[in-house]
């Protein structure tokens, strides 16, 4: 089914404990439209980049089934950029430097032929941004997803809340659920979620592992337990992308499908973390992802 | 199979976010005890307290089917006192006060009828002690499992591994096991310790559940999630009593059975959590603990 996907796409300076990367290729809409991509083409984006960013990725992101139709190029103007250093445990990181750049003005425009998407996945952005996406489609999607973080409760509540009311799946961390609901326990934090919009709560926990609540219903999908993290940047986003790639791929969004969902998308963060930036999403293969939904089967069997 | 557990029997003053208990009944072996007498009869205990303890008390844990030939009763001395404050998140607290009283001096003999254990869990304690449980069983036991924590590997790190050598399976938390293996990656912690001696190594997370890993399988079970936790006091002891409670009843020591005994324990923990000290243990029903690892099942399985 037709998908949707608005997000950043970027560049990052990332330091964590194991290494450095300079200038990679970021943002959440490149790891959630990749992630998609291995289950559903083509993966509609809406994003905005300066003429500094690789030919090369674009055309990777095309041979993998990516509309770029939606992402807008400017010319004589720079890529968002993100710095970030990790710290230890790699659950916290602090952020070194943003630049907007051409994210500051973005307009976003659904060309035509995507205005009818079935699957819409609102990447971490401005709440206005969300909100200009959704005024755009024709009819009401199927699926909207929404991601967001604290930085929009803190200054944007106004805009984040008129969001909610029209997403279906909210996805945010422990914390953020916290602050948004008032609530410390989850299960109380989600009866208040589910109040303002999304029926669906997905509350990711990084090495946790992730929760879903549906109207009393409680799923967990626990992380993959590594040797070894490399870089966590990008995994929510990756996480997002095999959710809704596999949802929008079945074109099933009951309760016990989004299981499924939430299963796959843990399965691509957990290739996305072995490697700097987008390089781990580069040459899956169907049955390397099945064998690791298999290992998240076993992880948790009894 | 017979089962011996050793750990301490004591008094707790407990501050949470919640409210407060003041000198309720606490200690390792209490909750190891009473959680796995809901598996297997008798649990042979082996602990020390003063004459303060209730009576009332030490009479629950008979009619339980606790064996108490192994408790000594000190005349005219107080049993062991701990103080905690449980800060916002429930997962980290600050010891207030600790009066060791009778354990100061603690000397552990095992009866007679105690000597052929089959199964034997360690409480957290001195190693010294564990140590001298160990050396007192007439032929090696068919599982031993040790809790531990960072104090003794602060204190005592010689005596711990001495310990550790002669143990089946190790539950620690994330942190000590960590701190002990010198790893980050769990994954890796888990190689180094199972060097030390343990084949099977549990680590607790909390409300971030528990894995078990066992030459290089790895199992998951998450905590429950609950609406309300009132008091994480003893929760990782429960947890302890259910796990070997559910071997020791079943008399099957196998990766596949330990899974089992991974979700039964967690079970307990989850009720456990839901009273100060040890109401919660009291009055539970075999149909009431099914139905709670059903819950576990209902949670992980897609």
């Amino acid at each position: 089914m037709s998908l949707v996907a608005v997000g950043t796409v970027a560049f990052d300076n990332i330091e964590t404990p194991f290494g450095n990367a300079h200038r990679v290729v970021g943002g959440a809409c490149t790891y959630i439209s990749l992630a998609a991509s291995y289950f559903v083409k083509p993966v509609r984006i809406v994003s905005v980049i300066g003429d500094d960013f690789p030919e090369e990725m674009l055309e990777y992101m095309k041979q993998r089934g990516v509309d770029l139709d939606g992402l807008q190029i400017r010319e004589g103007e720079k890529s968002f950029f993100w710095a970030g250093k990790y710290h230890r445990d790699l659950n916290t990181r602090d952020t070194l430097d943003t630049q907007l750049n051409v994210l500051a003005t973005f307009n976003p425009i659904l060309p035509k032929h995507y205005r009818d998407a079935q699957y819409v996945m609102l990447g971490n952005l401005t709440p206005q941004v969300q909100l200009q996406v959704l005024k755009q489609l024709k009819h009401r999607p199927k699926l909207v997803v929404m991601d967001t973080m604290n930085f929009w409760m803190d200054t944007a509540l106004a805009d984040l809340m008129k969001v909610l009311k029209k997403v279906d799946v909210l996805t945010i961390n422990d914390e953020e659920a916290r602050q948004l609901s008032g609530e410390h326990s989850l299960v109380k934090a989600a009866h208040v979620i589910h109040k303002m919009g999304p029926k669906f709560l997905i509350i990711k926990k990084g090495e946790h592992g992730a929760l879903l609540f549906h109207r009393g219903e409680i799923f967990f999908a626990p992380a993959l337990p590594l040797a070894e993290v490399i870089d966590p940047t990008g995994a929510g986003d990756t996480f997002a992308g095999g959710f809704i790639g596999w949802l929008a791929k079945t074109d099933d969004i009951s309760f016990k499908n989004m299981k499924r969902a939430i299963v796959y998308g843990s399965a691509m963060a957990s290739f996305c973390v072995e490697k700097f930036s987008i390089e781990r999403l580069r040459g899956l293969t169907p049955a390397m992802i099945e064998k690791r939904v298999q290992q998240f089967a076993a992880l948790v069997h009894f």
